[in-house]
């Protein structure tokens, strides 16, 4: 950590550590042009009034319109318009092509679906540098508990709240165990087990065991393949299939077998199976959204997909379709 | 989605879908007095000349001090720092106790180990409602790459940044399979077998089976317990431990047996292998913190207690003490 001799970029990325939400401005101009940009530089100021602020560049093309505009709209972004505020950062876009917009109680474009909105007259505008302060007060809101879109070191990001109290899984505080709650390995395998075991219940309607689950899972995928191929898509799971195994799943009618060329497929009955239970995994996930927020979800299925990346060992990719047939 | 008419604390929530940073500012008043306040009002403003603003509550007991303050800092506070947030935004608390300052360039407080801090001059003050915007230029900056504290929604909150390119584990578009890669139970499936994986060669180097280990593990944090007891411990892991595995696991030494009370105790070589085997299954979650960043690994732990709190079966709990003796 040291002071640094002024360099722009450099400051910029300072700046950037702070983390901001992401917002949409919008106004009309006096010829009816609908004009808007996006703009992390929003804060609150004031309650009572209520006020709000932004900032907006002096050589921003935009900016004859918004010091003559008697009212802007803010629109607080959610988590999935993203592309949107991709849309409105881009200098000459048609920037409102295929938006879908709202009448408001003023003349200012009025999008939907954000996280939420600031009807706002442009009450006074301060100089701030090579940018000018803007700031409005607020006639009219709306808001909804959409995640919000964040931004922070120059990129999108998902924000995870963290509650009041924490969360402990255990009840006491003897954290000081070598293998203790707070290891990753022991998150991921107990959050992997105890989804498994929400699903018993539904494997065991259906028959399968898990190994069964897993074999018409990659046959769902990889229409036709041989007992060699099957195995090398088990062996990250610590898991191999036998002929044992496959002649089980075969007397009762799940798989079939080619003879020939040894390639084994997925019957009808086989395929029904695995719908039906994967339709239970994802109600399964479906409550966990519902209680975790969307938001969070996506946060957490965006850090395993990082951590799978940074951690495969060379997993032959099931979603591919050049399958080496000769394996 | 409804116009609201004004309510005060429907407006601070509305406001509240704006993520932001968190930051300490502080001031030293004429007297000598050190000042300092937890805002997420902040933000930057101009990049030529370098300025930044925050808003100050006109009713706040520092507005004189700020209002004739000739410099003032900006620490945009990190990951680590929820607790000295708490501590700066508490009415007359003891503010600067235990806090490590350094000497800045002005004789504003400077704050230790924060993500970054900006040292500015008191350059403009704005009306703002209820509130007074300041405006200060930035005279000197440092910066770090400590993950950010974020605030949301009334809470704190931690990031994880969306890559540009996302990220995708397939190398195909073919994700219309019912089975597919964006299902929760496959990530994190995925995630833990990977894993256990990259575990693999050290439980092999210690000759320890993933059962054993998970006995090992379980009997360093309950010193002694039954078979039945074990096993308890050991459903929701689908494993379960059979005579001929203890006696395999009592041949090498592992475990001991204390025969009148049927109770299973770890061995001093018992209680090595399990550290050793643990030491690399740290090494591993080191070199993943290591690529994805501390403040991503702890989103994705807090994630997952999130998750594993909300699917819990009713898992004993490892930690507890009160072990029952006659289960």
């Amino acid at each position: 950590m040291k002071a640094n001799p002024f360099d722009s970029r450099e400051f910029r990325n300072a700046l950037g550590s702070f983390a901001t939400g992401v917002t949409i401005i919008t106004t009309t101009a006096n010829d009816g042009t609908q004009v808007g940009l996006t703009a992390n530089s929003f804060n609150s100021v004031s309650l009572e009034p209520p006020l709000v602020l932004w900032s907006l560049a002096k050589n921003a093309g935009s900016v004859p319109v918004f010091e003559q505009a008697e009212h802007w709209n803010v629109h607080i972004l959610s988590l999935e318009q993203e592309a949107l505020s991709n849309q409105f950062a881009s200098r000459g876009a048609e920037k409102f092509a295929n938006v879908e917009l709202e009448t408001g109680i003023t003349d200012a474009p009025l999008i939907s679906n954000c996280a939420t909105r600031l009807q706002c007259r442009n009450a006074f505008q301060y100089d701030g540098g090579d940018h000018i302060i803007f700031v409005g007060e607020v006639l009219a809101f709306d808001t909804t508990d959409k995640a919000p879109l964040a931004f922070v070191g120059g990129q999108y990001a998902l924000t995870t709240r963290k509650p009041y109290e924490g969360v402990r899984l255990s009840g006491s505080d003897n954290l000081t165990a070598h293998y203790n709650e707070n290891l990753l390995g022991y998150l991921l395998g107990r959050a992997h087990f105890q989804m498994l075991f929400n699903l018993k219940d539904s494997l065991a309607a259906h028959q399968l065991s898990e190994l069964e689950f897993y074999v018409l899972s990659i046959l769902g995928i990889q229409s036709e393949l041989t007992l060699e191929q099957l195995n090398k898509h088990l062996t990250h799971l610590n898991l191999q299939l036998t002929l044992d195994d496959l002649k089980h799943l075969f007397e009762r009618k799940l798989i079939a077998f080619e003879s020939k060329q040894q390639l084994i497929q997925m019957t009808y009955d086989g395929r029904q199976a695995s719908i039906a239970h994967i339709a239970t995994a994802k109600s399964v996930e479906e409550s966990v959204k519902a209680q975790l927020g969307d938001g969070e979800l996506q946060a957490l299925k965006l850090l395993l997909k990082k951590v799978i990346k940074l951690t495969d060992p060379g997993i032959p990719d099931l979603w591919s379709e050049e399958e080496d047939a000769c394996a």
